[in-house]
């Protein structure tokens, strides 16, 4: 395998690429391209959790796909800090939007720039996300083609678009947000919910055309593409209903999608397996089925270009006398 | 990751253990070591099969372990070449018995040695192999304590033990195969069964006392790890009756054990998804199930050690008001 860390800016050392590019062998696809997965951590904007990274990517490599990790705009720089609620957040205007979905944007760049020496076949990038890079991936996916993402990089719109999205326990409509009393739910939620506001609005109290511009329920047209959605109504930090408004806004545009609501397990399960976890806590046998869900849903669409019979069958029937 | 490719002898650029060794966490297992999977792809002791390295490897990955890939002494020396009938086969010295085996061995000295840097559990190493490879880590699995492999690298026995074996249609009864007519079966067989007889036996036709030193079925015992077995019944190439009786002998022996024989599927079907298909010939839905049951089976003694809840739980409930 290909595993190797890119630095997307030549200034910024916290946006990052890291490739799982699957060896090809004669014995496999024999040179042809293969799908990829774009896995975008969670983390609330604040960071991106390595229990939504790596992993993940092995995940998505073990089905045969070529796999990637993105780093992308993040308040705390790529550091793996934790908020101090008593303190005051300074601005990073380097995490506000549009800069994390443009990241998503800058990898999409890079990675059709080495399809051929990675063998990536680029009609077939998909986008995994959990949490804000749910939230992230919602939005690169309902703006992949508007002038914010190609007008900034003076590129075509055709090489930013993403074949599907794969969106675990996101929002997708900030107007809910802004409508939950967090701290009557929990006050952690509360805490984190004004520091991911600070990180990606920059203001603690985004005006209204800020919610609507960031909540990509209300912008999927006929380019969003297809949608997997997963979530639990347990999840407190981000309320399930984010996912069944989703689900309506696909429906109603007629975009493919696929929907997964589990009852149990608490937000932020990744995988749900010990593979994402640092404690049982984040593990969950029955909601950790969405992965064998997803990998049948990629196979509608990314089933790997295989042929009939093997080349030694294909040989002997050659050479068997007619 | 850390995915390096070390050579094992320093005169041997064919013998070569592949890592695929984790990222930890201050979020994962924080600095806890984690057990390891050691892979052994099959080729009928001629190669070593891409279609049974490192997709599968990255498959134990997926599941939080370690995962290695072994590719020991072979007739081709690694080279991906095909046998052809019609001419005689010289003797190579490299890949006869012992030799295979004791790659194992000298695979078990390096992860031992690399295990504080690499973060791996060297009590928990399992071995998994398909065909040949199967064969080579079932002999491993029963001779992994005897002189021929402690003498030979002058080690303590200890440093050499597998933790469990998981062995996919290979031969456990070399008398079985020699009681087979493959050439009725598949002329194909016929030539392959010659070509790994002198590539692992040195000769076309091994003896009595030789078939049994290799037939791991006859040597299982005390100290024989606990062992997954799986194989399909349409198997031309190795006799499912191998499974059988190798299952029969952990039975007998007391050893933990699992056996799942499905009854559909070619011989050599890897993970028998696209992911270690090089055409719909060597994928199988339904005996693909086998990597459903070893992720289960291995959890119940190579489960993550996790604690009961994340730090940041551990810290809120510190600090709640009594």
């Amino acid at each position: 395998m290909i595993n190797e860390t890119i630095q997307l800016y030549d200034n910024r050392p916290d946006v990052t690429l890291t490739s799982y590019v699957l060896y090809d062998s004669p014995e496999l696809l024999g040179g042809k391209k293969r799908p990829a997965v774009l896995v975008c951590p969670g983390g609330g904007y604040m960071n991106c959790s390595d229990r939504e990274a790596e992993p993940v990517a092995l995940r998505f490599a073990s089905m045969g796909y070529h796999a990637f990790v993105l780093r992308y705009s993040t308040y705390f720089r790529g550091e793996n800090m934790m908020i101090n609620p008593e303190e005051e957040m300074e601005l990073n205007p380097d995490s506000v939007y549009p800069a994390p979905m443009r990241d998503i944007g800058k990898a999409f760049l890079y990675i059709h720039s080495m399809a051929d020496k990675w063998l990536v076949d680029t009609s077939k990038i998909a986008l995994c996300g959990f949490s804000a890079g749910a939230h992230n991936s919602a939005m690169y996916s309902v703006y992949w083609n508007d002038p914010v993402i190609h007008e900034h990089f003076n590129e075509s719109p055709g090489l930013f678009r993403p074949a599907a999205a794969i969106l675990g326990y996101g929002i997708y409509d900030y107007h809910l947000m802004a409508n939950t009393d967090f701290d009557e739910i929990d006050p952690f939620a509360g805490v984190l919910r004004k520091a991911a506001s600070i990180a990606f609005f920059g203001t603690a109290e985004p005006d209204e055309k800020m919610l609507d511009i960031a909540s990509p329920s209300k912008h999927v047209g006929p380019d969003t593409p297809p949608c997997f959605i997963w979530a639990t109504t347990e999840d407190t930090l981000v309320p399930v209903q984010n996912s069944c408004v989703m689900a309506a806004a696909l429906s109603a545009a007629g975009i493919p999608f696929e929907v997964h609501i589990y009852e149990k397990g608490p937000h932020g399960l990744s995988l749900g397996t010990q593979a994402t976890a640092g404690s049982l806590f984040e593990t969950n046998a029955a909601s950790s089925q969405w992965v064998q869900a997803v990998e049948k849903w990629l196979e509608y669409r990314f089933a790997l270009p295989l042929k009939e019979k093997p080349f030694w069958m294909e040989e002997a029937e050659k050479s068997a006398p007619k």
